[in-house]
C-alpha cells in the first residue's frame, strides 16, 4: 500500500458500502497482527461478511405521486431508488454500522436518494418533504461514526437521503482576506485540490479526510489531525449558508462580531437537524512550503502529557501534536506490520511542523527545546514520517480486523488538563470491566491528538474478540464508557459528534433546559421535524 | 491626572450618574482643544448639566405586596428604591444616555434595584418577577453604550434592575488547566487583582475596564484592547452559568467539544435577554513579567492597514495592535493637550508586547521586521507608552466635551480585509453627509483596534457642534451610519453590542428566520418575556 505525498494528492473515490476508503488501498492484516489477536482470544468467524447481493433492503415505499414531485425538483435522473445507491447511503462508518451491513442487515436504507444541484433545489426538496412528512437525511461524506445517518424515521411516511455530492464547487476565493466559499458536498481531497490551485490550504485533515466533506465538517464540529496548527473546523468557519424547511439562514458578516449570540455556532454541530448546510466560507492559509514530522519518546504518559501541556499553554505549538500511551505506542498503529508489543517502552509523541521554511525551523527549534526540557528524547524524523504516511490508514485496518473476528472501535472525549488522567483511568477501567465481564478482555489504547491551553482530547481504541452478538457486545461497553466519561466530567464527544449514539450523554452534558431551547430552535426552522429525526436530541 | 502603572492598580470605584469613571480622575479640556472645537462651530451652552437633585425620576410604582416578596428573597436592605440608587441604575453610558440625564430626564429609572447575594437568589427573583410580570434589567458594570440597560418595560407591571455587584468573588482557580471561575459582578480591576494574587491575568482590557464586569463582558461579547494577544472575551470563556426564569443553564464540560452546537456561544452576546449570567469560567494566563509599547508611523491608512494585515495573517502578533487614520493621528486622543491638527502627518500605529522577557523580545523583533518591511517608521516607545497611559482616558473626555457644547460619540464595525477601505469610506461619508445636512459638519476619526486573519474592526469617533436637540441630531447620524454599515457588508457591531440601538441592523444581519429562532429560545427560558424586553430583538 503506497501512500500519497500530501493531502491534495489523494483522490476522491467511491467507497465500498462496508469497506473503508479507496478500493485500491484495501489492506490485509499482517501475520504478526493475527498472532497477537490470538492472544486476545480472537478467532476467525466461520462465515465471511455478506456479499452485497445478499444484503436485505426494505422495499422502497414512497408513493409515485411524491416521487414525481421530488423528481420535478431535481430531475428524474437525480432521484435514485436503485439497490446500489440505497445501500451506499445506508448508515455511516461506526463499527456497529459496519457489523450490521456485514451481517446482511440494511433495514435503515432510505427509500430514495436525491441529488440536488444547488441551494434552491435543497429548499424545494425540504418543502416537498415537509408537505408529505418525509424524513430527510442530509448526506455529504457519509462518514458519521455515531449514528448520525440513521435517524428515527418511523413516525414519517418514508425517508429520503439528500446527497450533496453535486454541490461540489469552490464558489469564491478572496486571497486578500484569505477566505474561500466552498459548497457543502466538496470532499476533503477535492477541497485541497481546489484551494491549492490558488496557493492555499484549508489544513483540515480528520481521519475521515478521504470520505468526509465540507458540509459534514461543519455539521459535526469536526477537528482535524493538524488542529494544533490550523485550528478546529469551527474556528475556520467565517460564514455559513443553510437551507431549512422555513427558509434560508445565512450567517457571517465579519470575522468577529458582538451582534448578539454567534448563531454560526448554533449551526455548527447541528448535525443536519436544523437544516441542510449548502455552503461554508472558511479561512484558508498559504499552502505550506515545508513539512517536517518527527517522533519523541517520553518515559510515561503523564510526563508526555505535561510536555504537551507546556507547548499548548506557553507555545510554540507544532502544527500536529499527539501522544500515544504505553499500550498504543507498543502496538504502533502507523506500522502494524511490526506486530503487537514490540516492547521498546515509553510513550511516543509525534510533532509535525508545516509552513514556510523559516517558520518551520523556528517553531521546531523552540518546541524541541521545550520537549527536551520536559524529559523528551528525540527519535528523529522516521517515526514522524511513518505516522504521516499512515495517518489515514487506521480505518482501513478495521475491515480486515472485523473479518478476522476482532471487535475494534474507537471513542473519544476531552477535558481540562487537571482532569486528564482521572478521566483516562475512568474510561479505560470502564471499558476493561465491561468487556471482561462479557468474557472478551480488551486491549485499550489511548492517545492525545488535540491540545488547547486549558485541556486536551483523549482518544481510545478498543480491540477484543467478537462475542456472538458483537453489536450488543459493543453497545454494553460503549454505554459503560459513556457513563464513565460523564461521571468523570468529560465531554461526551470531542470530535465524533452526537448522532443517535451520544444523545443521552449530550442532554446530560448541556442539561434539559438547554436541550429544550434547542428543540425550540428546531421547531422554528423545521416545524414538521423531518430533518434527521432523533439525531442530537430525542424529539 | 496621573495614570496607574498596570491594570490591577486601578481601583474599583463608584461612578457619578453621568460622569464617567473615577471621580478622582475627572478632567477638563485643555485650552488648545477648546480653540479647536471653535473651528467646528462648537460653542458653550447657556446652561450646565442638571444637578443630580434636579433630575426628575418617575415615581417608584411597585405594590407593597410585590416589594415584600422581593425583599423576602434578598433581604430588605438589599432591595433599594432610594433616589440615588435608582438614578445610578438609569440607562448606560452612550452619549444619548448621558445627554438625557444631563437634561434632567431619568424617565427610564427602574422602580427598584435588587442586590442578590448568589445564583439561587437570582433564580428566586426571576420567579417572583415572572409571576408578577415585572421586567428585569440584569446589571453588573452598567456600561452599555447601545441602550442595553433601558429596555421597553411598558408592557410590564414595573421594572427592576438586578445589580450583581454582590456576586464579587473568585470562586475557583485551576492553575494546572489555567482556568478561573469568577462571579458575574466582579469588575475589571478586581478580576485582575484577584487573579494576580495567583500569578495570573485575564488580559481583558476594554475601554470600559474601570466600570465593566465579568458578566457584562460575557453578555455583550466584549473585546478588549489587547485582543490581538489575549483574544476576545468570547474566546476566553470555557464555562458559563446562567439563571433563567425556567431554571439554571450550566455549560462548558471541556475546552472544546463536538457535542452539538456550542451553546455557550448562544449565551455569550445574549445581553441579558435569555437569563442572568451569574458566573463565568475563563482561561487565564501568567501575569506578564514584561511590557513594551511603541509607536510606528505609516504614510497612509492603507499602508498601515496592509502592515497590520501581514501581522494578523502571518504573524507574529503583538499583544496590542492598532492603527489610527490620518485625522485621529493628528488629534492624538492619548494626549489631547497637544490640540487638534498638530500636522505631523501620516498614521500612527501602536504595538504592545506583554509576556515573558524572552517572548516580548522575540515577538517584538520579528513583528518590527515585518512592520519595517511594510513601510513603517519606528517612533520609539514614547508614543506607545503615551497610548498605554492614556488608554482609559477617552471616556473621561466626553463629559467636558459635552459640557463645552460638543457632540461626541463613537461607533464601530468589522469586516473582511478586502472590504475594509470601502466600508470605512462608506461610514465616514454617511456621517459627514448626515451631520453636514444638519448644519453641524463633523470631524470623523477612525482606527483599527482588533485584527483577525480574515479581517479587522473599524472604530469611529465623531465630534461636532451640538444642535438644539442633540439626541435627535445623533439619532439621525447614527441611523445613516448603520444603514451605510449594513449596505457595505459590515457587522452592525464589533464589540459594543446590540442593545436597543442596533436591533434593526442586527435582524438585518442575521435574517428574520434566525431572529425568530432566537425568539423561540427566549420563549423557552423566559416564557413571560421579562428579561430585558426589547433588547437584542423586538418582542
Amino acid at each position: 500500500m503506497t501512500e500519497p505525498a500530501t493531502e491534495s494528492d489523494l483522490p476522491v473515490v467511491d467507497m465500498h458500502p462496508y469497506r473503508w476508503g479507496n478500493p485500491q488501498r484495501h489492506t490485509e492484516l499482517p501475520e504478526a497482527a493475527l498472532t497477537a489477536l490470538g492472544q486476545l482470544g480472537v478467532s476467525a468467524p466461520q462465515a465471511g461478511p455478506a456479499e452485497l447481493d445478499d444484503i436485505t433492503l426494505p422495499p422502497a415505499g414512497l408513493p409515485d405521486r411524491v416521487m414525481q414531485e421530488l423528481a420535478d425538483v431535481v430531475g428524474a435522473e437525480h432521484l435514485r431508488t436503485d439497490r446500489d445507491t440505497r445501500l451506499r447511503h445506508t448508515r455511516g462508518w461506526s463499527t456497529p454500522d459496519l457489523l450490521k451491513l456485514r451481517s446482511g442487515d440494511a433495514a435503515d436504507a432510505p427509500d430514495a436518494v436525491a441529488f440536488p444541484a444547488d441551494h434552491e433545489q435543497v429548499l424545494f426538496l425540504l418543502r416537498v418533504c415537509t408537505t408529505h412528512r418525509i424524513a430527510i437525511v442530509p448526506f455529504s461524506g457519509g462518514t458519521s461514526v455515531v449514528g448520525g445517518l440513521a435517524p428515527e424515521g418511523g413516525r414519517f411516511n418514508g425517508t429520503i437521503t439528500l446527497d450533496l455530492s453535486r454541490l461540489d464547487e469552490l464558489v469564491t476565493i478572496d486571497p486578500v482576506s484569505r477566505t474561500a466559499t466552498l459548497q457543502a458536498g466538496v470532499r476533503g481531497p477535492r477541497a485541497e485540490q481546489l484551494l491549492r490551485a490558488h496557493g492555499f490550504t484549508l489544513g483540515h485533515f480528520p481521519q475521515s479526510y478521504e470520505g468526509a466533506s465540507i458540509g459534514g465538517y461543519a455539521a459535526t464540529r469536526s477537528a482535524g489531525q493538524a488542529s494544533a496548527g490550523y485550528g478546529r473546523f469551527d474556528e475556520m468557519v467565517t460564514g455559513i449558508t443553510m437551507a431549512t424547511p422555513s427558509g434560508t439562514v445565512e450567517l457571517g458578516s465579519a470575522p468577529s462580531s458582538a451582534a448578539g449570540p454567534d448563531l454560526r455556532q448554533l449551526v455548527l454541530g447541528s448535525e443536519g437537524t436544523l437544516g441542510v448546510i449548502t455552503s461554508v466560507t472558511v479561512r484558508v492559509r498559504p499552502a505550506p512550503a515545508e513539512r517536517h514530522y518527527e517522533g519523541w519518546r517520553f518515559a510515561s504518559f503523564a510526563e508526555g502529557a505535561d510536555a504537551l501541556r507546556r507547548l499548548a499553554q506557553d507555545g510554540p505549538l507544532p502544527t500536529v501534536l499527539r501522544l500515544s500511551d504505553e499500550v498504543e505506542t507498543s502496538i504502533n498503529l502507523a506500522d502494524p506490520a511490526s506486530g503487537l508489543g514490540n516492547g521498546s517502552g515509553g510513550c511516543l509523541a509525534i510533532t509535525g511542523y508545516e509552513g514556510t521554511a523559516g517558520d518551520v525551523a523556528e517553531r521546531r527549534a523552540a518546541a524541541s527545546a521545550v520537549l527536551r526540557e520536559a524529559g523528551g528524547t528525540e527519535l528523529g524524523s522516521e517515526p514522524g514520517e511513518a505516522w504521516r504516511r499512515g495517518r489515514y490508514h487506521a480505518p482501513y485496518l478495521r475491515d480486515p480486523l472485523l473479518g478476522a473476528g476482532a471487535l475494534v472501535e474507537t471513542l473519544e472525549t476531552a477535558t481540562f488538563w487537571s482532569n486528564l488522567h482521572p478521566l483516562r483511568q475512568a474510561v479505560t477501567g470502564a471499558l476493561q470491566r465491561s468487556l471482561e465481564a462479557a468474557g472478551t478482555p480488551p486491549l485499550v489504547l489511548c492517545h492525545i491528538s488535540h491540545v488547547y491551553e486549558t485541556g486536551a482530547s483523549l482518544y481510545f481504541t478498543v480491540v477484543c474478540a467478537q462475542a456472538t452478538d458483537p453489536v450488543e457486545q459493543w453497545s454494553g461497553a460503549k454505554d459503560t464508557a459513556n457513563e464513565a466519561i460523564r461521571a468523570a466530567g468529560g465531554t461526551i464527544t470531542h470530535h465524533h459528534g452526537v448522532g443517535i449514539d451520544h444523545r443521552e450523554g449530550y442532554v446530560d452534558e448541556v442539561g434539559e433546559l438547554a436541550a429544550e431551547a434547542l428543540r425550540a430552535v428546531k421547531r422554528t426552522v423545521d416545524p414538521a421535524g423531518i430533518l434527521n429525526p432523533g439525531v442530537l436530541i430525542a424529539p
